[in-house]
């Protein structure tokens, strides 16, 4: 039966009638067939997730190097809620229609879906202690459709547990239904049971704090328009592509100068970009196996109870697939744009779709490369481009968009821009914050936070046995005199190569530009004879502020260090667990477990490398009531990976040779003949070739 | 005579006559007119620069606030070589005509012009001795036409001192005129004595390196073709703006999106950017006096002699205005551009212009802000823009890219963008780099060096009373189960008020995150009651890697610190000093000069911060034989300044309100109509609405 209907629907959603890559996230029909095989054996449940249980990577691996052989079996990874509040994970076979793992789990919640979300406020509103509280805060019983929450998982609260399914309702008033709720934050905080649909307690600060009286603090069009309107000034940048885009798409599997990668999705980390090639003159080359942000935690640095319960794990609390926004053309997206659909389940086991979840597109990179001979002015100038891959998704109050950059130069670079609105607090007119947040409007407390991500690589350089070298700009040996370092000019790269787990665990020193290299040792480049090996730079390397014991450190293995290297296994993939609400983090979840043989040995094989970046964030009233785009970013860098500059064969805009010069003959003139002079007449402006 | 001269070229130099902006660069005609005045009183001499000498702070505040008053005086700084080799500093007063300084200097030598470059290549290649050396590394006598030099300043040399004006010549061969010359680097180095006209010395290693072996390695049109040809796959992306640019300009004023800017420009620095200000809802805020690129030095970290002499100031030796290239629309500079000149003086006295020397353009910057409320949908989507100020200059083999970038945030950002080609010296096959460099071709190593700028920033946050305060994320005292840090969750920015010039001497600390704010302490923000602050976000930030005590360490005093803040002088403009070449360090100029008075107060006063920032360069086979440009960036963000997120004025994309969308009624929608959807047809993508 199972099979039947897969072989049907195959041909329906790939259109052209292959097979899924055994990379490609579930379709619909896929989820919809598993979903049909688990209600046949088990009836009635509520699905958390439906997702691919990605292969193997030994049976991968092996596929890869011959898609002649068969083709790994696709599975679905089930986690859901049976009757009664037990959370079962399961496994699907699709090809077979067997259920291979059925695991009932216990003091384990999973992830929060936004079906769980949506319902917290409808229930707030009409829970008599919360209306009994919203009175003390100055809002009228009669008033309760104007209140609003924001279901948070509770993290973690000792009082409570994990056995049942709890969120914090952080609590806020709408003046007006259009009106910001983020300037009217409520001090006090509702708990929620899910088992039993209803608030089972409510944390009450000390100090009362009732709700602000301020004017409301909008961005919406009404809003504007009432404090001077839009500016009139901007005038319209188009980007075209007339004769079409430059890469190539087949499946899930783009194809753009040189490389080759196949994009991935899942309700969890969002856009897993697998299998990333590189043609190196005909050779095609493997980079990375994977490449995927694997968690990311959010933690509030105010002291007062309950706020250390806010550090969001927004992938593996909420996750970054279901939260992902449908993104727009022409608004999230401009120029030609090529999307991909997300599909999921939802609690009934009806699959859904969000359309439109990733994006790619090309982008104008500036000078790729630039010389001028200052002798005889002959000159190269090459213009550059990328290609981005891209999601945006909203975590309850903040937006992250996420990008993954392709670079011809071989560099994968990840930016992530920070936007959305700041969580906020109450506060009393003329309370001191204490430092712990700022007063970003009247009433209204923003709290010092982190936002801490952790990216997954699994390398390939050049095949699966890699090494991680820590790398830090070093002064030579001896001071200025001495025989080795005469004028003391001397500095070098110093390389630690780490052999084992514990060796790898490591923090940012900005002191010495640390980076990191992930080397494959058995290949030297033909020049420098250096291993082959890609760059991790990156800057934006806080640690993790809060103490070591407290809740956050606890649950939050990952965010102890700037890396962690582990040996690959394929159970490895979310480094704070793979269910992450209401862990107590005793014991720490994750990486922690994965590294505690210390002595384990990583080096010369399959590693994968953990990476905790991000930025401490003070909030300022610039901030608030949206926040402009913060970005930051890091790279993934080839270093002896080329023999040389594996851009020379992109074409120049501009190439003149000496002898041209010398000569006066024809040198190559590819300028863009569309780029034009602006022309100043009077006070308008306009353009010209 | 001067003056009338000056009333007849104002005319038409401005073409509507007003007279120049006081922060202008000298015209053409005003430079001619320095030249004919100080003709007429020394006779012939030799020009070295001539630029403005830009007004009085104190004046020009003065004119600002009211430009009614009488405007400050134009004068013309000259340096000029008098007969006799004597240099003479002095200013020439364009209104009166009169010479009102005129210095002679001992023991100082100002920049090398790229006049003076071009005359050593010529005489090297007759020099004898140079040709004996030459004929020993394996060339013969009779193919000294193909013996190439890049001459730099000899940093400092003990053995010659400072009274006589040398160069050192890098010294390269090319088999043939279009081969790059830094696949072949020679292995000696003569020394150019520019007074003689002759070499004076050759530096000769112990261990003798003949020229490489190897074939040439290039990136022109015919080598791409014979390696294959040109990718054909990208497709033209085309950036236009058929309605014209957002931005005005009057004379050197730039106006943008609350922004406005005097774009200045000089021969040393390359672009200054004057008397930035920002409009905040009606009131004109000052925001900076100035910014620009003051200085920079490249440390090579070899410790062979004579490499300690490699570390060239390419703005204070060579000139980041004289150095600058002509850019050219379609190559350098995509989309709708405004360029402007650059006029110079020649050692003869002429006046010079380098066509293009700023480009100025928009771009989009993608998401500007967004937030979706996952309740019900209703999102804002606005998309940003920048305007981005740029210049590349070309320091002998490495290219600078400058972009000056505002944000409509109140955010400017510095990036620079480093290409251009590695310097290079020859190695014998099989040698060791002993990891003081890399073999990135055979028979090439390209030594392991620094990048080190150093931006100065003449903040003007609501006035000139400004303190530097350093920032730095900071743990909440007490344990895990502390009265005062319970929960172990507690952190905040650290704040240490810079009240001496001693306490300002300061590093990067990337373990705090830490950043730096320009306060005015005499206003508060309305709602953080916070100092209104700029805050310099700068995460490459390595340490001068050479010691204490070397020579570059003594010659770039600047760069012992990422952090120096000093009070406002209209006379330090150059952190390494005015006249750099052939300083010794003894005593070290520019800042170190500046901040012997340790206790000097800078407290809420004229302050300027001193910023010296960059990267620690391995190279890799990947950077050559040209590189592809790497990336680097620094942010000056507006904290504290702003009641609320200045952007919301920006026209969003899309915007619906909660309201809208319950009764289902019209919402704001201003998508981009000109993007497009890819559509995929066989292997061909294009376009389609
Ligand atoms: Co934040
Ligand atoms: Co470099």
């Amino acid at each position: 039966m199972a099979l039947d209907r897969l072989k049907s629907v195959a041909h329906h959603v790939t259109g052209t009638g292959p097979l899924p890559h055994p990379f490609d996230p579930l379709t619909n029909a896929e989820i919809e067939t598993a979903v049909q095989i688990v209600r046949g054996e088990h009836g009635q449940v509520h699905y958390n997730a439906i997702t691919l249980k990605e292969p193997a990577k030994k049976e991968m691996l092996k596929w890869l190097e011959n898609p002649a052989r068969p083709r790994p079996t696709r599975i679905a990874d089930v986690v859901l809620v049976a009757p009664g509040g037990k959370v079962i994970e399961g496994w699907v076979d699709l090809k077979t229609g067997k259920i291979t793992k059925w695991i009932s789990l216990d003091g384990v919640q999973p992830l929060i879906t936004m079906e769980d979300l949506q319902i917290v406020e409808h229930i707030v509103r009409k829970d008599p202690k919360v209306i009994e509280q919203c009175v003390i805060s100055g809002i009228p019983a009669e008033d309760m459709h104007k209140v609003y929450c924001d279901p948070w998982t509770i993290g973690y609260d000792h009082r409570f547990g994990n056995n049942v399914r709890l969120q914090q309702a952080l609590m806020y008033y709408r003046p007006h239904v259009d009106d910001s709720q983020y300037s009217f934050p409520l001090d006090f905080c509702p708990i929620f049971d899910a088992g039993k649909q209803e608030i089972i307690h409510i944390d009450i600060p000390e100090i009362r704090r009732p709700v602000s009286k301020a004017k409301p603090n909008n961005y919406h069009v009404d809003s504007i328009e009432k404090e001077g309107g839009y500016r009139t000034d901007i005038k319209p940048i188009n980007i075209t592509q007339p004769e079409g885009v430059s890469f190539k798409v087949e499946g899930r599997v783009l194809d753009w100068q040189n490389w080759k990668v196949h994009v991935g999705f899942n309700y969890k980390e969002g856009i897993v970009l697998n299998n990333i090639t590189f043609n190196d003159k005909g050779t095609v080359r493997p980079v990375f196996y994977r490449l995927s942000l694997a968690e990311m935690v959010v933690p509030y640095g105010n002291p007062e109870h309950p706020h250390q319960r806010k550090h969001a794990f927004d992938l593996g609390e909420y996750g970054g697939g279901y939260m992902t926004n449908s993104l727009s053309l022409g608004c999230d997206c401009k120029g030609a744009i090529h999307y991909m659909d997300a599909a999921f389940v939802n609690r009934a086991g009806d699959s859904t779709t969000i359309k439109n979840a990733i994006c790619i597109h090309e982008e104008d990179a500036g000078i790729l490369f630039k010389h001028t001979d200052f002798r005889d002015e002959s000159v190269i100038v090459t213009r550059g481009r990328k290609l981005i891959i891209s999601q945006i998704f909203t975590a309850a109050n903040y937006e992250y968009c996420i990008y993954w950059v392709f670079h011809q130069d071989g560099t994968v670079q990840l930016e992530i821009k920070l936007t959305g609105i700041l969580n906020t607090y109450a506060m009393n007119p003329g309370e001191d914050t204490k430092g712990w947040g700022t007063e970003v409007y009247p009433g209204v407390n923003a709290h010092n936070h982190q936002h801490l991500f952790c990216l997954r690589i699994d390398p390939n350089i050049d095949g699966s046995n890699n090494t991680v070298v820590q790398v830090d700009a070093t002064p030579g040996e001896g001071e200025v005199g001495s025989k080795e370092n005469p004028f003391g000019n001397a500095f070098y790269a110093k390389r630690t190569p780490y052999r084992t787990v514990k060796e790898a665990t490591s923090d940012y020193n900005g002191a010495t530009s640390r980076t990191w290299d992930m080397c494959n040792m058995n290949k030297l480049n033909p020049h420098s004879h250096k291993p082959v090996s890609y760059k991790l730079v990156s800057r934006e390397v806080p640690g993790l502020l809060p103490k070591e014991g407290s809740l956050v450190w606890k649950r939050a293995g990952f965010a102890r260090h700037a890396v962690h290297v582990t040996k690959y296994d394929d159970e490895q993939l979310y480094p704070a667990g793979r269910h992450v609400p209401q862990t107590s983090g005793e014991p720490s979840r994750g990486i922690p477990e994965w590294i505690e043989n210390g002595d384990a040995s990583i080096d010369n094989t399959d590693v994968v490398l953990w990476h905790t970046f991000g930025i401490t964030h003070f909030p300022a009233p610039e901030d608030f009531p949206v926040m402009p785009a913060e970005p930051m970013t890091l790279l993934l860098r080839p270093r002896n990976f080329f023999a040389k500059n594996p851009v020379l064969d992109v074409p120049p805009s501009y190439c003149s040779t000496p002898s041209q010069i010398a000569s006066k003959s024809k040198v190559l003139n590819a300028a863009d003949k569309i780029s034009q002079l602006v022309v100043s007449s009077g006070d308008a402006e306009c353009c010209k070739k």
